[in-house]
């Protein structure tokens, strides 16, 4: 997608009410090159008022370079699962850790703040390993914080988790890691991202990662699908009785925008395909 | 879709485990030419050992059909939505509730039983009326016990519930109505199909209406979407380590008896797309 269509559409999502947006990746361009631009997609996103610009950054010199940019927080995927770990970014669940660590200590050193999530990556399960035991979880967000993350995110990033699983980790991490674990990110693979999402909002998550259109994949997860479509989360959200700030209108509209930096993408949800309908407002 | 492949279609589906099938309407051919062939359909499916045969009728006509063909059980839509019931039925709620008592009444009269299930359609909102009040739920379900029906479904007839609502009308209904309340009937419209079947699950339903491959919609409910996909359902119940029964390999090889015999029919359900994953098996 060329940069000024990124640029336009992250302005189109802030203006329908999106209070923060992960814009990029600080990867090399030689394995990602569709994130080649991305310094420039945070310089330009943080001047739109009132947005929280995130940027993913696999390890400290992409930190920099978000920092660099102007980025509010970076995301940093660490792998529960050591053989994805290994597999994706040739260092061990330990080693990941350990680089958050001198991230943490890093931006800890810098005027400007700017915030540090840690994702924790196969948090449900994993294409190589399978089960990934919520022991696992726990000991890698436990490590995380102790490096000095100020939140966690928990990623179904292969789409395997259900519901009681949600449940189940949720409570664990919470126990181990208290208010520092903030964020779900799933995918809807299976079928089960909506339906992940309530157990988690059930269980007291307020922060969701999304897709506009279900968009994605991982290029490092086979089989994965996109996260869950932003627009049908926040309609169910919204629908029952929870204020995202989001207005749903502007909302699907923004789609067109994504369409036409990607016309090539299947752009999934079922609020577009079915419209919002007559019993929406006065539900909410 | 010609009776032969929807007979071998039902076997194959019965084979897989699932242990009660709606094989067909008994509705006037003028009106859905699709079902023509319900009674041989029927008649077909009740030499299958162990199935619960279940057929779709309007009206007493339709039961007594259903009735000499061998089904089961019959399941009858009464519109909670006055309009709705008007503009599919000619007749209004009350008239339709007084049919299920000539229905309940007459099968009683009958040497073989036959269950008698009410299906309260538009149970979370209607297309024409918008959202259809807790209170109209509640008094046509138990209406509809008082007239005789020896289970109530709760039927998203358009798709509009969520999960909040779900769990609030199974509430109000269940108050009403004890054990009678029974079955959810979830549509895909707006995407959140699955989760609210968890939301009923967590309310204690135990029998849900699903359709392979999301098939469906519905003549009557401008906009409505297949049923919930029932291969998607199934492996979040056995994810979370619920027993339907059902061999999930199975169930997905029937997907190919559904393609043949409705070819131009979109097959939906992401767990036909992933495949069933790694962690499965030792997760349930």
């Amino acid at each position: 997608m060329p940069t000024a269509l990124k640029c336009g559409w992250i302005r189109a999502m802030a203006d329908a009410g999106v209070a923060s947006i992960e814009v990029g990746s600080f990867v090399p361009a030689t394995i990602v090159p569709q994130m080649a631009d991305t310094a420039e997609v945070v310089a330009d996103a943080v001047t739109i008022a009132g947005l929280r610009v995130v940027a993913l950054v696999p390890n400290l010199r992409g930190a920099q370079a978000a920092h660099a940019a102007g980025a509010h927080a970076v995301t940093i995927p660490i792998s529960a699962s050591n053989s994805h770990s290994l597999a994706n970014t040739r260092k061990s669940t330990a080693d990941q850790i350990a680089e958050v660590g001198r991230i943490s200590a890093w931006v800890g050193a810098q005027a400007r703040p700017m915030q540090v999530e840690a994702g924790v990556s196969t948090a449900f399960g994993c294409s190589m390993e399978g089960v990934v035991p919520i022991e696992r979880v726990v000991w890698t967000a436990a490590g995380l914080v102790a490096a000095g993350a100020d939140t966690i995110a928990l990623c179904d990033t292969v789409g395997y988790a259900h519901p009681a699983l949600i449940r189940a980790t949720i409570r664990a991490v919470r126990e181990a890691v208290g208010g520092r674990l903030r964020t779900l990110h799933l995918h809807d693979t299976l079928g089960m991202g909506i339906a992940n999402a309530l157990a988690g909002l059930e269980e007291g998550i307020r922060a969701f990662d999304g897709a506009l259109a279900g968009l994605g994949g991982c290029p490092f997860a086979p089989g994965a699908s996109g996260n869950v479509t932003t627009e049908d989360l926040v309609f169910m959200l919204e629908s029952m009785g929870f204020s995202t700030g989001i207005d749903l209108e502007k909302l699907l509209a923004t789609r067109a925008l994504l369409a036409a930096g990607l016309p090539d993408e299947r752009l999934r949800g079922q609020l577009a395909l079915a419209g919002i309908p007559r019993t929406f407002h006065r539900a909410a």
